[in-house]
């Protein structure tokens, strides 16, 4: 019934790559199938202007596609002078995220600015987005660990997060939606979730008919599935 | 237990005033208690590129807030040239609500532009916004329909929908959080639905703890009695 | 003669509003006939950079007009990431017409910043502008007078200001112009006045026909009749 | 009395140098004093958008000072994005004022371009403007009238205009201010008059104390005397 | 004495991997050791404005590099609204470049745009980008090529380019430049070359102190060595 | 052979006039035939962040056209709140030059900004810019030295450098383009030179067909020709 032949509970094949590029504190490619998103954590001393003096910290990400990731070419954003409505929405759901994996408190007055770039997009690049980043933000806390004058007071790592997108295609419920899917599916939900199995962020959409509270808990469901064998992969590729 | 005394399923006090500038094709306030935001709704002829000869129509929304309607003011977003991530990612949101409660291809080649000014701020805005733009949306196509040139093809109006914010507040789940509560929860969800009881976006956010299965089914609950209630007064309102 | 009926020396019903909003220091509603705008003042303490240190304070001045206050649409200025020539320069009036009012050596160190939004336009936005704007600047020094740590140098209140439009409308002077006849005179001439009939600003365009002296002349003393009357309003309005 | 020496009602040393630059349809270098603006005129066929069809023609007009015309240098505005609020001002008034002299039915669908360029400034730039641009004006016309595509319906050319600030120093009337005394004026003004002695422009903006009607109209006067001789040395130019 | 070990005449590790991603008419991955550019070139029916109806196709490029492709991390262009003028000059270098090596009127009236996205930088970012994206670019040729409505006039492809960069680093002259050595370059000098070996583009720019016309000459025999490498590296690419 | 009647290495008339404008520190009118810039050099104490407390000084460049200097009006940049691609890599050029004439930390933590504003337009406005704003320079290192509270370091200057373009117009190498023959020219070459006979920069581009390494010889030595009369022309302006 999938237009990729996968099971209604089947994700797709997921890797996690890290130390992908050379310079950045934590640098993970992460791939949902096609969906390939190089994800950055960049350590600064310092925090933005609010939080001066606070003794907190902050995470805070940005989200962009190569213009040329998609099917048909979007215009560059910086070429633009304008990141698109779509954009500044998800860079702002991922910051969100990965502050709930975090107590800022313990970090210190450090910053970490995730960004996740798509190099090859298809569908789910937000979530996808989300998981790799929470990789690549352990591996820039390590370092900050390490760091005699990073200042951090103790671990600040209250949990580790992932994401997946359900929906409903042709009036099923599927996990890990693929474009050909995400186009033309009804309903496109966002889930996030802790390793504890709380609920970071819902984010359910209807795209044709309304949803009801049982469609509603079945792509809920597939979501808590997904989710666990996501931060399976997460521990496996930090335990490299 | 609530800063204003309401039990945890009680709504504000609600009011709807349609008319309430003369020019626009639908103009309605709308008071969730002290958060008030007029609602405009403008008919134009024609379609954005993306649709013109797909004989579709367009729903479309844009929010702003006085730059005083806020505890402290805040940056006028037309003198700093730019809008914020908050106000974009609320504006899409009004917009593809919106987009749900019509036919668009009934609509035929008309685009309705949906302006949500809030001029004071108590929490909500966003869902007052939806509830009051859904009234000031019936009011333009009823202006359409009387339209010779309108080219209608039949009614556009699938369903009324209405908005309300529900949350984890003191541990204890609220309907209609006021920004007292708003800006302490530990979660904040927005919900929209549909005159039949059906979902057209679920948004919940985790502010402090994770949130439970049990906790979103409460939240869901509450969220229903309230739609409920603002669905009733939509349409005394529109019976006037 | 006049669209309107009123006789050429005959201002619209002017109705003024104190603490039309509830977060601000000062804020007005004023309606000058169907022209509605809400001013709100704000106070901050500190000054702009080039007055750090000067010990005096400043008064600046926003304007804006809701997308569908007029009769067509206009753009959101927030959107197009930039306001209209237009709204700078009437902004700039209003601003230097209200510092006009204070001794800003006595404001001390102390920011008034006045925002006017129009949510209905039917001519004349810029003088119910001032007009309101001036009462809501009392009310914002009122509260400043009761700062402890306001630093205010004595009272700052130098005048009452008041502004009218007055134009030759089919080559006959009139006092306070509706759209319609804004849209055909031959001249436009807005006047900003003290309390002690002193002039604060002149500015006089004609739209088809250049004017003379004469005709000069008497749209003066037509603004001046209209501006006493505002005057008289504006302390009625304060005395509350 | 004055810093320059200069009697109350002595103009500065006016030059007009037509030609200055080659490409330009009209091109003049105006002088008053120290004050230096290239004004140029640019013909284009074809008309802005909202008048197209309609047969008529349009005269639009920009202005910039270079960043070293002034005393310290001010920002390139367009290294910073933006026309300053000033400058916006000062545009809008020199091609509200330069249509003035024009019947645009009579123009045809062309549009004028006026681009005035102030390369050293000591006040009056906006006057000196206004009166070299009538001057490149009416040399861009006269290429129009010998273009037999250009399709002008007759002689555009109503009347000439010219524009002088005139203003309140030391409580004496004085006019065509310099920089010394601009910016130490209780009252500028700027006048801008037809060779008929019609008033074109009057914007009058008291800077320290309110301005009473004798001074307002003695300066009136001066404006009335400065014009006729920038009029007249227009008139010189154009008849080398 | 190169830091990396290198001989003076010695290019890094070069490979060009092509169909690196999946949606462009031409996707490559060019390394210049750590040095790491995604080239793409995408296909579209039409030309610029300024070429429409002349029967002649365009070529154009952008340039960007991810925010932590650098040791530290650069603001994201997006974000800040903006390209800097390096980016812009890099891209007008490159599009000009491989306007060169096309015959425009024979690709009709097409449009090749080039995306170079750096995700990891390490000096010669610019001549690694011009030299994959000529690969690149075959492949989108290619690609038009079997394109029955791509209207193309026979083969456009007039040659290969490649580019190289050339320097003198603690005065010897060098070939192909790391970061570190061309942060401490005397001179740093990019070079365009032909398949024929005639020059697209020379740049060199004197870092210290003025170089010699033999350092010139030095230099371009290095770069004429290098590019020649590089063209027979790009043949092997293609012939895969 | 030349549209000029000029022989292939000869030079158009040059004019260096220095204190054109009275208010910046160094201001020059350079004129290469048609070609008319005002370069004018300003001090300001203080440095750019990057530099604070490195006791090192800054120059820095800044590019424009007026309007209506070219033979069809361009856009103003500062209108359309851009600078072009073309405006940027001009004014980083002129930078990028002048700060080899000096040694920058005999400068002390002073900034010199160059503004060169081309007012008639007629090929080689890059090379007279570069070539008059190093006169302007000069005056504006005269006025610091005289400045005790300056803090200079010694003199700066290490050498005067100028600039010419040179290139190959139907099939021959000739000097100084003017606008005819650089829009025709096969190649298009901007070179800098030292008075000591040292490269700054040299800019070579192919516009038509790629050049041979003789060709580049045969420009290089009409620039060094061309160069040296500059060099010779500075001399005697800044003599006078």
């Amino acid at each position: 019934m999938r237009p990729s032949g996968r099971q209604p509970d089947q994700m797709r094949d997921i890797r996690i790559t890290r130390h992908f590029t050379r310079h950045a504190e934590g640098s993970v490619l992460v791939e949902f199938g096609d969906t390939k998103v190089i994800c950055t954590a960049t350590v600064d001393r310092g925090v933005p202007r609010f939080l001066r003096g606070s003794g907190s910290g902050w995470v805070t990400a940005e989200y962009g596609m190569l213009p040329r990731s998609t099917n048909t070419r979007s215009d560059r954003e910086a070429a633009r002078g304008k990141q698109t409505g779509r954009t500044i929405e998800i860079q702002r759901l991922i910051g969100r995220s990965l502050r709930a994996a975090l107590d800022l408190n313990k970090l210190g007055e450090n910053t970490i600015t995730i960004d996740c770039d798509v190099i090859q997009a298809d569908g789910g690049t937000r979530t996808a987005s989300i998981t790799g980043a929470c990789v690549a933000l352990m591996d820039a806390i390590a370092v900050l660990k390490k760091d005699k004058n990073g200042a951090m007071k103790g671990n600040p790592v209250k949990q580790m997060i992932a994401a997946v997108s359900v929906g409903i295609y042709k009036g099923e419920p599927v996990l890990d939606l693929d474009y050909a899917e995400d186009s033309a599916a009804e309903t496109d939900m966002n889930v996030i979730m802790t390793d504890a199995g709380g609920f970071i962020e819902v984010q359910g959409t209807a795209e044709g008919a309304p949803y009801s509270q049982d469609e509603l808990n079945a792509m809920l469901a597939l979501a808590r599935k997904g989710i666990s064998e996501l931060l399976e992969l997460q521990q496996q590729a930090l335990a490299d």
